[in-house]
């Protein structure tokens, strides 16, 4: 049966990359809704060509240039700011929402779509890292699926397809190890923005980029994996695999591993969400074991690479630790990539604020919106 | 619900820690008949212990042996030879037959118990390798499920789980590449037995490491992985895994490669084929990667090891080429091992017989186990 998406951020690469994936399969998905911030000449673009009922951007301003670029007389609701948000994460004729938006302002339209009964396909971190327990209890609540993009979780999720989730005894999430994994750690006052932006995998965006150096991100994907997962932080490890062919791993009570590679594309984990329990035939690339030679494994640094233990503790305390976490993390990449400071100073302004933070038990989504504010804490606000 | 087991080959090693799985979760399984060809001490202890309602032995001689060693009075059949054989394999009480005889023996009990509506835990090679479509025929006749003990195949069967079969891609059999990967060719003469019979990571009987040796044994998993799966043959690659960490994985259609890994032990094959759907909580030991560092690959030398070449070339002829083959390897490696010949010697052997073999097609078992008697070839008579 047809799929018919709303894709929230459908500018960015994983919103491109799921309309390849349309593209290719028109006879499964078709796309009802397009949501970008301010990509108004290639969601235009992409209106021309996918054709949805309804279009959602930053702004009036923004709603009044994309409506400039479209044929006269097509046939589209073009709308904008957080009601236009909700009006297409809730759209009644959207079966599954792909959550691709960057930052906090992701949340809002997933947890929309979940209490409407939507499907998820989630790219978006925040949601989980800031609001694991409200967007899950939502999910089980409204009897949705919320199935993971990312790479890592997507990994971990194709493993545990026909398991028992009671026989996992951990998951094993793989990390390239960033640009710095063998640089002295007395050399870190010395990288530079650019230094830090050269992933040796996967082509990413700034921020992410930045927190794949820090190992940030890994620690923000363990966060995510235990709420998705449902398992405590300490059955979740983190093991360096420079080639990123192990997208990430499940350990099973009985001594079994399962494993999930592919060469570092986006496109077989957002596909395996979109036709889930399907699989599509995508006509990707597989890995070329024995011209790969050797997947390697190390332990991760966490002295190098503070930012990793900083989301385990997060991650452990839980309630706002997260999303008060995430907003200094952010915070401090932004300050980093506008070199206001240096590159080792990341963790110590993370765990500051960390401390800083009088931790709200139970939260609902205003604390968290308030946590993520830079309001929960004394400084460093935004 | 509990399982009810027959073990046909409860002595051997596939039986010894299929035994171990069965006492170690008392409340899953229970032993109805144990079948062993001659080990009568071991035997009688096993039945002490499991208490069957039958024991199976290849001649009278050895069945009164062994009521000899058994307590006047205990409630059990004693049976022989092949009416006891198919009287343990079709036991109205038992649900699950194991298959662990070694050799063309193991064939004819398994189709009766097959016929009779058993599943399967399959181990014994031959049955597959022999008598692959007649096998799997039945199988499907009498719908009951084959469930491989063997790692690879097990493995294979794990990243199967929750996907559809037309999904797959293609299979990747890892093999651990034998004691003489990196030996030149030229000195494959000077091979003694016992160079040949130290298998880098498992420990195996005799034959099977002379098999791992030459690279058949990953031959004959070639042609029982085309039975199993339905896969053509030129959908199973072989790649060379020193390690034995991952033992074997699938490639599906969307680009992504599923492997399962472990340690070197049977026990996680043997008991998820025991409890499928289920894993049990074995307290198995799992790979530490880091540990580990590296696992690395290669493309196989079947200039080296032409047994893999001609065990590929017999899957592709199929009929009763692969059980003429295989009659052949056993002489040629029980000539090996008796220093009759070189262990360079043995694939030439197999060759001829195979050039030799006319072909029949769509052998019934008659036709069969007649060339795996070795008169279906002209030479190397059994």
């Amino acid at each position: 049966m047809m799929k018919s998406l709303c894709i929230l951020g459908s500018t960015g690469s994983i919103g491109r990359n799921t309309l390849h994936v349309v593209e290719q399969f028109p006879e499964r998905f078709c796309v009802k809704a397009l949501v970008a911030k301010s990509s108004i000449t290639l969601l235009a673009e992409q209106i021309r060509r996918f054709r949805p009922e309804m279009a959602v951007v930053f702004d009036a301003d923004s709603a009044q240039k994309l409506s400039a670029l479209l044929p006269a007389g097509l046939k589209i609701d073009i709308l904008s700011g957080p009601d236009g948000l909700k009006a297409a994460a809730t759209l009644g004729s959207v079966t599954l929402v792909v959550g691709a938006m960057v930052g906090a302002a992701g949340l809002i339209p997933i947890l929309d779509a979940i209490d409407a009964g939507k499907d998820i396909a989630l790219a978006n971190k925040e949601t989980l890292v800031m609001a694991g327990n409200l967007v899950m209890d939502l999910a089980t609540k409204r009897k949705i699926r919320i199935l993971p993009v990312d790479s890592e979780h997507s990994a971990i999720f194709q493993c545990l397809q026909g398991n028992d989730s009671r026989s996992v005894q951990k998951l094993i999430l793989t990390c390239s190890g960033g640009p710095f994994r063998h640089k002295p750690i007395a050399e870190f006052s010395g990288i530079t923005v650019s230094d830090a932006l050269s992933h040796p995998n996967w082509e990413m965006g700034k921020k992410i980029s930045i927190d794949s150096a820090t190992l940030m991100n890994k620690g923000l994907e363990v966060i995510e994996a235990h709420h998705l997962f449902g398992l405590s932080r300490n059955r979740i490890d983190v093991v360096i695999h420079p080639q990123s062919v192990i997208h990430s791993m499940v350990a099973f009570q009985d001594g079994s591993v399962l494993a999930q590679m592919g060469i570092p594309d986006m496109k077989t984990a957002i596909s395996y969400a979109l036709s889930y329990p399907e699989r599509l035939p995508l006509g990707q690339a597989l890995p070329d074991f024995p011209r790969i030679g050797a997947l390697t494994f190390e332990t991760p640094d966490t002295d190098k690479f503070p930012c990793l233990k900083l989301a385990c503790m997060a991650c452990d305390v839980g309630e706002t630790l997260p999303a008060v976490m995430n907003a200094a993390n952010e915070i401090a990449v932004q300050a980093f990539l506008d070199e206001k400071i240096g590159f080792s100073d990341i963790p110590g302004i993370i765990r500051d604020t960390m401390d800083h933070h009088t931790v709200f038990t139970s939260p609902g989504l205003d604390e968290i919106l308030w946590s993520d504010s830079g309001k929960g804490c004394c400084s460093h606000g935004r």
